[in-house]
């Protein structure tokens, strides 16, 4: 239990390599990805993945003060960080590279969406939310078990830099199906130096007074945008 | 004060037709849609949009105790629902139509997906978030006071159900660059007989061991598509 508050800092998440999931439809996704919890509680009154999961017996109220959520979780399993899929190369574009998109809900988002259309890796930059956090976790929907996660620098080229304005219409980009779409947080964007080492800027055509899309719809519809060219559809 | 306190709840937002805005970026896109709010408080050691708003200067930790955030607001001002745009036909599709979406921050994302991407109004059902929460305002960076809202039944034809699976790809869809496009809740979807009630069903095509796509990617991904045919790129 107290390994379970614990992680709830980066600081220890990053020191021990693990992370904790709540909640039956995350621990399974973990599972269905044949990663093995280190650790395992279960509510004893109400249990779920049975014969599925080793999982300790214990009372609802220590669920709930232990989690990170408003309620009690019907269990809580900690995994280990180096069983999540890395990217290390093999592994074809489309996906996306994040420069410092420190919202755990956009991080997660994004790898929720690079799993349902077809993008095959995230990296992060330093200054990125954890992916293994909570809440990012709750946005991913599991996918942090399915899509491997890199480092921005090792992100496969072509690299897309996708810019508020002043890029190429998305639609018109030549090889985006083959391409690492770079997206930067939703204030900051992405800086001069990182747009120059791209190989290509586009832009997603938005209505003059709008500033810009969210990085979570700008980064999905990258990729329903290369994907969709695949001959998927 | 005590009014910004009390409508912190949805009943006295609908009770009273009055909502919250905190900060400046939020009351500042309330002004330049020439909303003019009932009340208004401003920071008085750090004024923000002097000259624009007549506002009550307060001290900052009044503004920190009556925010829905951690941290003080420099402007919090309250407006009135009825000035918002209304839905009431005469704005042409594409537009989004939403079925018992509750997560306030989908709501809000929604609202600034279609502002940003050319969808010209959002239509709710009972059951959804209020869109004039401090959450769904902030999730629609503004776009509250740009996108007309409108009841449900009453979106504009033809109506595009928007389903996890077997719908037409949504690519392949005739008009799309006209129509409603109808979208439910997280868990739930939409419900047989809205589905029914539907002209087409579409689909956005996603990997088979995904579920489904998070509402907002899904509404931003076929705006950009609707529009995306518009011959405006």
């Amino acid at each position: 239990m107290k390994l379970v508050r614990k992680l709830a800092s980066r600081r220890w998440r990053d020191r021990l390599g693990l992370f904790v999931c709540e909640g039956e439809d995350l621990v399974e996704a973990g599972l269905d990805a044949g990663l093995a919890p280190v650790e395992a509680l279960v509510d004893a009154e109400r249990p779920v993945l049975a014969g599925r999961l080793d999982a300790e017996p214990v009372e609802p109220k220590l669920l709930a003060a232990v989690s990170d959520l408003g309620h009690a979780p019907r269990v809580i399993a900690i995994f280990r960080r180096a069983d999540l899929p890395q990217f290390e190369g093999g592994v074809n574009p489309p996906g996306l590279s994040l420069w410092r998109v420190g919202d755990p809900g956009n991080v997660g988002t994004l790898l929720r969406a690079a799993d349902a259309l077809g993008g095959s890796f995230v990296c992060l930059s330093p200054g990125c939310a954890d992916p293994t956090s909570g809440k990012a976790l709750r946005a991913s929907a599991g996918a942090v078990f399915r899509v491997p996660i890199g480092s921005f620098d090792a992100a496969p080229r072509p690299w897309v830099a996708l810019v508020p304005e002043g890029g190429r219409p998305l639609s018109e980009i030549d090889g985006a199906e083959r391409a690492t779409f770079v997206l930067g947080a939703e204030r900051e964007g992405l800086p001069a130096d990182v747009v120059s080492s791209c190989d290509v800027t586009a832009t997603i055509p938005i209505e003059p007074h709008t500033e810009s899309l969210n990085v979570a719809l700008a980064g999905a519809i990258a990729l329903y945008e290369a994907t969709r060219r695949d001959g998927r559809e």
